[in-house]
Parts: structure tokens; C-alpha cells; sequence
């Protein structure tokens, strides 16, 4: 480890724990949150890795994360981040077979915002060199994410919800249930994304601004019979989107985009029609998920990136350097995911 | 069948199909939506049973019920009460089995306040003869409920909340946890009937007016980690009760005794702590559990009922004739059932 330096660039949290308040993944100024400093660069413990990054993604559960409303609590003054890709330069006892390895990774112990990490090996993914860095930096959280809510909605028939469709893990679960012939309906806050939703795959499109989408979302509902609805909003209208689907259907919550508290009008739905309203955690479903599954979800993801099926569209990248004064213009870009490089 | 009469007294409903409102299982005048009429005696077909009541019971189902708010839909000049217990004075070819049998029934066929009523066989139970009319009357929609949920309960640990808990089946599920050896416990209105909750098994009982309650029901939950809640009441009290419960907690609602429509307010409760909001409905657990399972808990209602261990506290009694005019005014005693007799 003698090659590698004393301390390095950072994004760090300038707020510990959690706040009170729930103003969902928007941020106006990434400088509330942030701030760029040096830190030393970490040492990893038994089990663990130290990774030198070649790009990191940004997700709406960092920026959840940052401010407070995720989770997990903050530690202030670490870098923040959860996922990207990079090389093991160095590693503790037990995680030697890693060494030199370019890995996808999560950031279990020191925030992927940074230009090293530390994190346990069994967070980490090797990259087959088929797989760009940029497709490398958002290998896990969307694509396990993807896979594991549409194996999850495909026990419960062929036809599920998705709202927030357009994001990128939205056009994954698209696609992904179009390949295994079953029918999504999407949800789409811009008319104009219709068009790409159908021809990534789903069988219907709503736009949420329609004055008519609760009767034609009930039109659908009865035809397809949509059992389970993979809800990234989570607002009013999923609710009464939910009362119109049919018996024993699961509003199963992963996000919060909309800081809408939604009301249950009619407990008769839980009651009567064996519907239910539950959540959907990635880290939950990795840490009960037998490893051969979860290495089974990951060997098709890389595939679908490999081949081009899947691709991580880029909206803009950033450094560790301009991340915290230019990272909030860049959200604003609805079109791809923002990147982080060194 | 020579001996029946041609006609038979009946309460009868007003209204037919569903109304649009969720006002909660309260009247302010039976005759808004029953009247006493005179309908024919009706025929049991093929695997149903004539019934000449001894006693029916008042649930709260039936005042959801009568008014169009419950999870099936009124038929129009039909007698309305789902439940009670008689004497088998005919039967149709298959059901000979129990002719001349005292049961106790649910009404599936015509409805229960009447003189005499056809049911379906399986909806039956042969009363012991040391089970009083009361008690036969009141023998299957609490006590099954109370058994069924308490069930639930205990396989995920040996605490659980139990809301309007000085109900019928509040007090059942409250003794039948203790019997168990579980800790219920118990939410009420009213600081007077604390201590008969104690004395029947409630580990704990709290006062839903008190103002520190969420902060007592927070300790308590630490403490005890109560990991289903029974809900009958289902509004934002509940909502708030169920935010401080451990990870994975499931809010179970049976009913719907508040008009308040709870908000939702953290939806991190269902994503990062596993947490889930489903409902229980007695007629989903009849069709959905095994006839040998369904007789197991029948027969320990009965030995509960018949060794005094459970009793129905009956508030007052109707006549048939009487009770259009006088039910508002009995529902208003809130220590025990109305019991209608023919």
C-alpha cells in the first residue's frame, strides 16, 4: 500500500443522524448537504476491500440520504455515496481473492463520493470488461432493484403497475417485463415519454397529469388485472390507482418522490378485497436472499449491460471536485443519470 | 313441512347495492334503512336448511351492512342479520344431516333477523345443549374472528395490540390471548373499563383520549414489541401507534368504528422497516382455511362458551316487532349486544 497516498478527495455530509422532515429526493443547492473536503484515505479491516473509484452514480436514495429522510442514519463529516464501480487496490485479511479486481460496488463503510472506499467484499460485484465504467457505476442499485421487484410482481400474475416509469430504473422493470412476455403498465409524468415507454416494452402508458387517468387506469385494471403495483411516488393518487385494482393487490412502496402524504379512503379494500400495502428495500431483499439467487440476478444483469439490452443513460458527468456546486443543476436534467468520476 | 306458516315477520332492507358513504357502523334511526315487513317463508333448496330462529345478534358488520357499506352489496326487501341461532325445521336434499338440530348459523341465503331462515349447510354448527340462545346467537362472527386473528398473532410473537378492545371481541381476544399465554395489549375510549381489561388478561391498557399516549404506547412497544395489531377502529391514532412498532409490524384492520380516513404519513415505515398494512375478514378465512381447521376452533368456541370461560354480555333484547323502532336507542348502551329475539 505504499504507492497509494495519505488522504484524498471527498463529498461529505454536513449533518449527522436524520431529520425531522420528509421533502423527498429534490435538493436546491447541493451545498445544503455537502461539502467538499480531504479525508484520509481509509484502511480496510478483515473482509473488507479498498477501492480506487472510476465512477460513482447518484440515485434518489442518496439524496434522500444526504438530507436526512432515508433509512439509515447520517455520520457527519463522512463522504457520501452508495454505489459505484472502481479497482480493489488494496485488501484486508479474508478478502484477498479481490485483490486488483475491477468491482461494482456498495459502499458499506465509507461513502462512494470519494476517490477511495472501503467497503465489505460481499458488497462487491467484479465487472466483466464488457461492461462500461459508466454501466459499472449503477450495476447494483437499479438493476438488483429491477430484477428483484419484477420476479416479485411475476408470481402474482402477468400484468404490474410501475410509476416514475421514465426513470432509469423505471425503463429496466419495462423492459425486463416485456422480455418475460409480461404486460407493465406504466406510469409517466410527461406526455412526451409515452412513446419511448412503448417501445421499451410497455403494454400500457399513463400520463399522472390526465384528468381521466383513474377511469382509464380502472378501464386497464380490469382487463389486465394487475396484482402489484411498484410504486416509486407513493402520493394520492397511487392510492385511489390502488383501490381500483383488483382483489388481493399489493401497493408495494419503494420510493417517495411526491412529499404528498396519501390518505386510505376506503379501509373495505384491505378489509374485503385481501389487498395490502407494503415496502420494498433492496438491502432488505440482499440480506435475505440466498447468495446463489442474488449471483444468479447479478450474472443476468451484467448480461443485459453486456449486450446492450440494458445501457445506463448519462445525463451528465461530474467530479468529486464540481459535485457539490454543480450537482443540483444537474438533477434538473430528467433525461439520465448523473455520474461521478474522480 | 305442513306445519310452517306461509308467511313470517322480518326486518327488511330499505336500500339496495352499496352508498358512496363511509360513515362507520352508527345509526341514528333503524327505520332509515329497515323496515318490518311480511315476507314469505322461504324454501330451502339443495344443500340448505330452514331455520326457525331463536336468537339473532347485532354485529357492527350489520350496521355496516344495512347501510350499504359493507364489502357485499344489499338486495332490496331482503331481511337483513348475518347471524344467529335455531332450531332445523326443513332441509334440502344433502342436509337432511341436521334436521331437527338447534345451530348456530350465518346467514348466507336470507337474512337472519327473520322468523326463520335458509342458510347453506356448511354454515351451520350443531350448538352443545349446554350453550345458551344467547350465547348461540353471538357463536360464530366474534368468537371465529377472535380465535382466527389471536391465531395470526401468535405466530409472530407473544405480544400484540388489540384496539376498541372493551368490544365483544375485544374482551375475547383479550382473555383467549392471556389463556395462551400471550400479552395483549388493550386500546379503549373510555378509563372506566381499564380494569376489567386487566382482570380479563390485558397485559397492558392504554386510554386513546389520554394525551401522552403515543409516548406510553412507544415505551410499551419497546418494551413488549408487539408485532400484529388488530385494529377495529382504523384512524390516525392507529396510523401513529403503528409508525412507533418494531420492524416488521403488521397493522391488520378488521374494521372501521372511526370516519376519520388515517394519512399515511411515513412511508420509510413500509420501505426500510418491513412494515405492512393488510386487513382480516372472517368470510375470506372461512373460504380460505380447512374444514378440519375450521372445526378445531369451532369446538374450542363451544367449550369456551359451555365451561363459562366466554359469555355475551347482552345489553338488551329485541323482538322482531320492536326492533325497527327501538335498535338506535339499545345500541347506545355500550355494555354488551343486542340480542333480537323472533
Amino acid at each position: 500500500m505504499t504507492d497509494l497516498p495519505q488522504t484524498m478527495k471527498a463529498a461529505i455530509l454536513k449533518h449527522g443522524g436524520y431529520s425531522a422532515t420528509s421533502t423527498g429526493p429534490v435538493i436546491e443547492d447541493a451545498a445544503d448537504w455537502l461539502e467538499a473536503a480531504e479525508l484520509p484515505v481509509p484502511n480496510p479491516g478483515p473482509g473488507q476491500v479498498l477501492i480506487r473509484l472510476r465512477a460513482s452514480s447518484v440515485n434518489p436514495s442518496d439524496l434522500h440520504f444526504i438530507k436526512g429522510e432515508y433509512g439509515q442514519p447520517r455520520l457527519k463529516g463522512a463522504a457520501a455515496g452508495f454505489e459505484g464501480c472502481g479497482d480493489v487496490v488494496a485488501t484486508g485479511k479474508g478478502a484477498e481473492a479481490l485483490n486488483g479486481q475491477r468491482v461494482a460496488f456498495v459502499a458499506a463503510g465509507s461513502g462512494a463520493w470519494a476517490e477511495y472506499i472501503v467497503t465489505q467484499m460481499q458488497m462487491c460485484i467484479p465487472l466483466r470488461p464488457d461492461i462500461s465504467d459508466d454501466d459499472g457505476a449503477a450495476q447494483i442499485v437499479n438493476p438488483l432493484t429491477a430484477m428483484a421487484m419484477v420476479d416479485m410482481a411475476r408470481e402474482d400474475g402477468d400484468a404490474f403497475v410501475i410509476s416514475a416509469a421514465s426513470s432509469q430504473l423505471g425503463k429496466l422493470m419495462c423492459s425486463l417485463g416485456r422480455d418475460l412476455g409480461l404486460k407493465p403498465i406504466a406510469l409517466v409524468r410527461r406526455a412526451e415519454t409515452v412513446e419511448m415507454l412503448k417501445s421499451l416494452g410497455a403494454a400500457e402508458v399513463l400520463v399522472t397529469s390526465d384528468p381521466e387517468i383513474v377511469e382509464k387506469f380502472a378501464a386497464i385494471s380490469a382487463t389486465l388485472k394487475p396484482r402489484v403495483f411498484l410504486d416509486a411516488v407513493t402520493d394520492q393518487l397511487s392510492e385511489k390507482l390502488f383501490c381500483t385494482m383488483p382483489n388481493r393487490a399489493r401497493w408495494v412502496t419503494y420510493g417517495k418522490l411526491s412529499t404528498e402524504a396519501p390518505t386510505l379512503s376506503q379501509t373495505g379494500q384491505l378489509i374485503f378485497m385481501g389487498k395490502r400495502i407494503e415496502g420494498f428495500w433492496l438491502t432488505q431483499w440482499m440480506m435475505s436472499t440466498p447468495p446463489a439467487d442474488q449471483m444468479r440476478v447479478v450474472a443476468e444483469v451484467q448480461a443485459r449491460f453486456a449486450d446492450g439490452r440494458w445501457k445506463t443513460d448519462v445525463s451528465e458527468h461530474l467530479t468529486l471536485e464540481n459535485l457539490v456546486s454543480n450537482l443540483a443543476d444537474a438533477l434538473k436534467k430528467s433525461d439520465g443519470k448523473v455520474i461521478i468520476t474522480p
